[in-house]
């Protein structure tokens, strides 16, 4: 039997890394060539494109266009193991993790970028009846749910349950702008299959807290992504708070009620709740506060990167949880491990701002240059594109997302778009068997429609 | 709203389609030019690629690659609709179909083509611990298991529990033998991924009951998939009998008894059991007799084509249950169907065989040709490759195949083999929730472990 730690006569120091996002993949690649041994954990098997998850549940990419394999981005690296695990809770003062299944590893140097939950803010029904949308099978369940809808309606000549077209999105932030985009001209498509169903009397209503859609954007964006989604008939509504949810209905705190299957909550996100089993004293939403090396104050050995790091800037403000931060950050965390090995001073954390861009959907984005430079429209679409594929992970990621992009742009259709009659079994909060019976009940009553 | 009908002034007779597999699809061709109104039915909203199933489960293709939308099929015809559902029962005396969710559906003309399910014979554990191959969610499901096995392996430093990493699968057809090769192949991509597990250690066991691998093949063309197979080190077990199957071990009528933790159930199929609701009297394998026009005896309005119909040919042997008989099954019952519209005498079904092929891996397959010529070894595999991405329905899944077949041929890799934390919610006997349940709380017992 081979053994895991190669065959080195002295043992080098020990980094581990929790979680293979942006972050923890930005980590490995300045550790892969250092005199360390590096073990990565994740709870799947694979790193995801984040940024593209909403095209997955909009039948618009398939999971693994957007999915690498881990174990092959790590195998051609002697000094990079990977192990899939959960981890539970985090014993710094043992330099140790616990993992689920009761197996402890140590480390000499530990990078959390466990990244973010879906952040619930304690609403009732949310997490019962709503779609969350932070995971790969969140997003095949979410796409399996729109095209039952549409059977649904069909079956019953157009009609179906209330709301079985409305299909409401919770959370105006860059994912709720890009979702609602995706759907509308998902109708489209969907007028073509369903020849019972009138799709233009299924609609998108998108609900935002706050006064504006995409917050951290100049106003000349947002408006213009306003704009361009109520002309393209999604129902935009800021300053339009959630009260609760039920069963077929989201309650607003106006009063008013919007009958609907399908709530898409894509209101917040939340540090992984690893977190909180190391200090119980976390910054805004739950993220782990850090010195300026991004180390967690007290745990010199221990760095923190990506969503769920509470770094602030200069000003005092909290970095935003977006893939910019966390690949900096992940390579920062590494390169001031090699820096402490070597016995250097760690070096202060300072994000490099490369602008941002959002998509609304065919021929329109929003880009904000750093220095204040905007693009809207069809130019700034053609640049979202062309960054995404060139930010995917592995050339057949990158050719199989170009010819979904190619195709599904030329002919106005969509990629297979299957119902697989499956159910997520795993969730942010992992093996809670309750919850998971509840949504086979539900998936199941579905079913039982057909 | 539209109308389901189109708008013809004068009711055209409706046929209805139950399966939009082999059998079914064909029969909608011969119609979308007929004057009738088509409905086809299927518990699925894809037409599945069956001969490819067993690569989806051993990661080289990906579900999408060998299904297509059954909307997308039908939707340029406009006298063919297509609606979700799965029927329980057939009131022929009504010309009636009884559907799960409680809805009827009427017809003029039925084609049943509703395909066959797995057979288990009634072996003790085989349903409970066993994973069968038939539909998309089980291939699926059997990826993830094999994966996860390699996984615990892993973190065991090679070991596992016992027979982890023995995959025995039951069954000596095409099916068993084309799922022993892809297996072994997966192990030696398997030894670039998991350093820490000998996969020289991983092994195949393929049982079969009679004397012979493929058995409707000639003498040396099973000896040489016998020869090629065991070569790879498929430990291959003719004359062998399953007793029963308990957690983590097959139990063999010799008193053997082989650890594993895998057991693949390709040992048989049987017709839909909606056959049953339709006569009491079925043909050998549960399937529904045919006159020799292939309606049911009683029945002039009610033909059935494909693994469902018990047609017997001249010699009072039924046909065997394989793509190509579906397919002339499915088209020759439509056409009789326009006969009877036509009131011209219906014509008596003849199999022209067009020879046999299956895979035994790379660069090995055995061809029949009808007539007896054969073929085995590189050109037949190359030609066996080729005829099944012709066969494939629609050119993105031509297109997808075609590209993974010439990545994993020339990479010696497989595609992104994800782990999908999804458990299938139906199934053969479709709607059981204990048996759902049951699949749940295992596959979560599995996530524990990580």
């Amino acid at each position: 039997m081979k053994q895991i730690e190669g065959n080195t006569t002295r043992p080098r120091p020990r980094v581990v890394i929790v979680g293979a996002g942006f972050a923890g993949l930005n980590a490995t690649q300045a550790l892969r060539k250092a005199n360390v041994d590096v073990l990565i954990i994740d709870r799947n098997n694979y790193h995801k494109f984040q940024p593209l998850l909403y095209q997955v549940a909009t039948s618009g990419l398939e999971p693994e266009d957007i999915a690498h394999n881990a174990r092959d981005l790590f195998r051609d690296y002697g000094n990079i193991s990977f192990r899939l695990g959960t981890v539970k809770a985090i014993d710094a003062d043992q330099r140790r993790l616990h993992l689920h299944s009761g197996d402890a590893v140590t480390y000499d140097y530990l990078i959390l970028a466990a990244g973010a939950v879906t952040n619930y803010f304690g609403i009732d029904g949310v997490q019962e009846y709503g779609f969350p949308l932070k995971n790969l099978p969140d997003a095949i369940d979410l796409r399996n749910h729109i095209l039952r809808q549409f059977e649904q309606a069909d079956r019953a000549n157009g009609t179906g349950p209330e709301g079985a077209l409305t299909f409401v999105i919770v959370g105006g932030g860059p994912t709720g702008v890009e979702m609602a985009g995706a759907l509308v001209e998902l109708f489209d498509i969907m007028q073509k299959d369903y020849r019972n169903v009138d799709t233009t009397q299924a609609n998108v209503v998108l609900l935002e807290m706050a006064p504006h859609l995409l917050p951290p954007y100049p106003e000349s964006l947002r408006t213009y992504t306003r704009t361009v989604l109520e002309k393209r008939n999604v129902d935009v509504r800021t300053e339009t708070t959630v009260e609760k949810v039920t069963k077929g209905a989201v309650h607003l705190k106006s009063g008013e009620t919007i009958p609907t299957q399908t709530l898409i909550w894509a209101a917040g996100i939340r540090g992984n709740p690893i977190a909180e089993t190391m200090s119980e004293d976390l910054e805004k939403g739950y993220r782990l506060g850090t010195k300026p090396d991004l180390s967690v104050p007290g745990y010199s050995d221990v760095f923190v990167a990506g969503d769920m790091a509470g770094h602030k800037d200069d000003n005092g403000d909290l970095l935003p949880q977006v893939a910019q931060v966390a690949i900096q950050q992940g390579a920062h965390a590494a390169r001031q491990i090699l820096r402490r090995i070597k016995n250097q001073p760690t070096e202060a954390f300072h994000y490099k701002d490369l602008g941002q861009m959002a998509t609304i959907g065919r021929n329109a984005a929003v880009v904000e240059f750093p220095g204040g430079m905007k693009l809207k429209g069809f130019f700034a679409w053609f640049m979202w594109a062309f960054v995404h594929i060139w930010k995917l992970v592995g050339f057949r990621n990158r050719l199989d997302v170009f010819i979904s992009w190619i195709h599904n742009y030329f002919t106005y259709d969509r990629s297979a778009r299957l119902i697989l009659d499956m159910v997520p079994i795993s969730d942010e909060i992992p093996h809670d068997v309750e919850y998971v019976n509840q949504r086979v009940k539900e998936r199941m009553e579905e079913l039982e429609k057909g």
